[in-house]
């Protein structure tokens, strides 16, 4: 098992239907992919990682890094998307892409990593050192 | 009362001080707020707007877009250290910072817009349209 970063030639082995098991997706084309995955590239605030099995995407996550003037104007790691194939669950997939992220955030220098969860998940990632800080609150526009 | 960008000369305008009312700044010198300031400003999905009074700062927030390949490939934006002097408090300049914000998210494109609060601070953003979803987690390096 090996984490690697997002490639190209990743939407033909269903990293956009791994991401439709998390949450709404629509029908993204070759293009519309491909026209997002190469602005996602040439911003070195992102990273996305996955883990690939016999040619499928089963599991991803994104750590993206913001800038701020505060902290000595230090950078946040926000945690995003994750996810890991409904018939491949329990084997800590999940598990080890926060560490893989987590690794990242502490390699770019980050003072704290943020990511919002359900009551779900906060047994989860408590157990991976997060703890409950804040109210996430949402405006949705469509 | 305008709302406008940060601009490279609003250290002087003591931007950093008011930010030191939200959290730990550090001593930023101009030198290091400047460096900051130039990578923010390239990175088009960054956008930090100020209110000034009397040639101080005594308002800010923060919009970033997030790229996501969920939700048709769309965006998000996250609303961050939204900060007013406490000698302004209760003039409506929070609640102008974060509609501005929320217009300006509007016009990227993006489907929802996210910030994390305290309990504190939950009804003064219901009020201006946000519900609470989720929980935040974090985890601290330093």
């Amino acid at each position: 098992m090996s984490i690697r970063s997002l490639k190209k030639s990743d939407n033909k082995k269903h990293f956009c239907n791994l991401l439709s098991q998390l949450t709404y997706t629509g029908n993204i084309s070759e293009e519309q992919f491909l026209e997002k995955y190469y602005r996602i590239k040439s911003n070195q605030n992102y990273y996305i990682c996955v883990i690939e099995i016999d040619k499928n995407i089963i599991a991803a996550g994104t750590l993206f890094i913001e800038d701020k003037f505060i902290h000595d104007c230090g950078t946040v790691g926000h945690i995003e998307d994750i996810i890991v194939d409904k018939d491949q669950r329990g084997k800590n997939f999940g598990k080890n892409i926060i560490n893989h992220l987590i690794d990242k955030a502490r390699e770019c220098g980050c003072y704290k990593i943020i990511l919002n969860c359900n009551e779900h998940n906060k047994d989860f990632y408590t157990k991976l050192g997060f703890m409950n800080k804040e109210l996430q609150m949402a405006l949705y526009f469509t």
